[in-house]
């Protein structure tokens, strides 16, 4: 967390979509943050959504992406732009000195991922992801149940779903169903999230096999409406995920180990914002008087889980900035293998179905 | 449910599972039932399991199956044997005329299932598996709810899972890892739920693809100890399921419709016996004020659902007894959709998880 004396990190916006507001938001939440400046392909454009989000006087309006980079009172960059310009942008944004928070999913695939890294590590800029419930305070607590040896046990299996029904309009005209810009579709927006939350149950160690489930449901462009997938580990570890813009929302965890059970039935986006809920049962096997009721858990956050985001996005670009330390290496590893598996889901997706192997990636 | 003026459906138990307890329970709590006899392959065996369940002075004792099978004041029996005995003494029961209550899985495959089924037609008897919690009035709700095209819409997705960790003695000695006894091991015993669930989510429409997932555990016999399973239908619709005998319990449904979401934390086996909950939530899309919490919802059951499975039974062998009805052709013919899905995902179990086709079956 931010002490006293330093300045907050100033974060320019680049780009007006959706989700910038919710971040917006979070960024005026987070302590030891800012917004300095926001961008998009015109000025009007900018200036419509820095009144729409109430920002102050002092922030700049850049009427173009170039603009924003060449800001000196910018310290980092939140990108929201469509996937297939992240490329292009985020490299732009490390080569221009920009620390950089990106939406997911970061890149169209692991090779672009891996260009966009390699140019943060040359110019000593961190990078995190967008995935938010990655930050909240639940989160925490969800791993020290998952990493408890005797309540939980080892990891089994875990389930992990988001889905989101989206309307007609949406289907014709967002950016998330086209395949020049965000082709990935539903995998990448919100299987993201899933495939996250498996890593994430397996300390974020890469499964060995990936497989598309039958029934991918693509739109006329090929882009995914709609998948599932299932992943295996050693040990007998698995993972099933699915994600959806067809149905109506569901964000479950259900994790199994040896000795304990986790749910989770809002994952990705609490029901509240000021607390979020988890259940948990312990051992129970086939002889005892069968299992009790879960006990619920419940954590509260003093911010919402994207302003939690923000403040810890900050705190290591205060680092680097003010006490020269190296970005750090946590955040874009699991981006990485996040991004790998949606690869090979969509990889998989493309070949019927067919089972790919992780190792040596 | 018998009217007061009929005589209970006497029922004879054959063989002295663990199982046979809880049905044994259940029988005495039905309206319309009672214990007539029990059957063990050794009298002492038979005696020790009627005093240790407390049946009455009244219940015939038998010292082999064929001797229950003779007994002309048994109605129907109750058949919890291995199921590798299922298609044998289902038949032999049959042809004696008796109403059969057999455990699931029903048989080793369709193909003994149906010599099942054809030998109860030809003697004009009920069958029905013990499949408890088809028979909860929550499970009436639930279907009340997934088929609300206003509520849910059309289903898009469901997952389910039935664990329960075992310990190293039944891992060792219980029969449901013998390939000779239970050879369908956790897929028979456990997955036969979750796919039950899948299919009545599915209003009992015969998934058009199965495919099991990688990561399937297999003891050193090749019974499966663990395994999950993707199931997809027309229209997008699409299922995975669980079932492990390694991991603790877990007995989730989550469902999500075009409309809205349905859980179930306990559908197997409810957490308390004299009610059940479940969860819905309500459309909810992109541009909302995001989701509200889930509403619960609570169902009584004035009897436990393994007796509200017995009364159910019990009518239908009444009906045919009393009033000169046919069998019911309902539970049948879900319990052979369910043995078919059970059959599919060990095919492809040993196919290296192909994809298996059912259209046809």
């Amino acid at each position: 967390m931010a002490t006293v004396t330093d300045t907050p990190i100033r974060i320019g916006v680049m780009g007006c979509a959706v989700i910038a507001r919710t971040v917006s938001r979070a960024i005026d939440l987070a302590p030891n943050a800012t917004i300095a400046a926001v961008a998009s392909r015109s000025l009007e454009k900018a200036k419509t959504f820095a009144t729409a989000n109430g920002y102050q006087q002092s922030v700049k309006i850049h009427g173009s992406y170039e603009s924003i980079l060449e800001d000196p009172d910018v310290d980092a960059l939140y990108i929201p732009l469509p996937t297939s310009l992240h490329v292009e942008w985020a490299i732009r944004a490390a080569e221009s000195g920009k620390h950089i928070l990106v939406e997911k999913p970061v890149a169209m695939n692991v090779s672009e991922f891996d260009k966009i890294v390699a140019a943060c590590e040359k110019n000593g800029v961190q990078i995190m992801d967008g995935t938010m419930w990655a930050h909240h305070p639940r989160t925490a607590k969800l791993k020290e149940f998952l990493f408890d040896s005797d309540r939980f046990g080892q990891l089994k299996n875990i389930n992990s779903c988001f889905s989101l029904a989206v309307d007609e309009d949406f289907l014709k005209n967002n950016i998330r169903v086209k395949p020049n810009l965000d082709g990935l579709g539903a995998l990448g927006d919100l299987g993201w999230y899933a495939i996250r939350a498996a890593l994430f149950a397996n300390n974020f160690e890469l499964p060995k096999i990936v497989a598309a489930s039958p029934g991918t449901v693509l739109n006329e462009s090929g882009v995914i409406l709609s998948c599932g997938a299932s992943l295996s580990w050693e040990d007998g570890r698995t993972a099933s995920i699915y994600c959806s813009f067809l149905a109506n929302v569901g964000m479950e965890i259900t994790a199994v180990g040896t000795n304990g059970t986790l749910c989770v039935q809002d994952f990705v986006i609490p029901f509240e914002e000021t607390q979020a809920t988890f259940t948990t049962c312990l051992k129970s096997g086939f002889n005892d008087p069968w299992v009790s009721r879960p006990t619920e858990h419940s954590v509260k956050t003093e911010i919402p889980q994207e302003a939690c985001m923000v403040r810890e996005f900050a705190r290591l670009v205060g680092e680097i900035k003010n006490k020269g330390a190296k970005p750090d290496g946590f955040w874009p590893n699991i981006s990485r293998k996040t991004q790998l598996v949606v690869d090979a889901i969509k990889e998989s997706v493309d070949k019927n179905c067919q089972q790919i192997s992780l190792s040596g990636r």
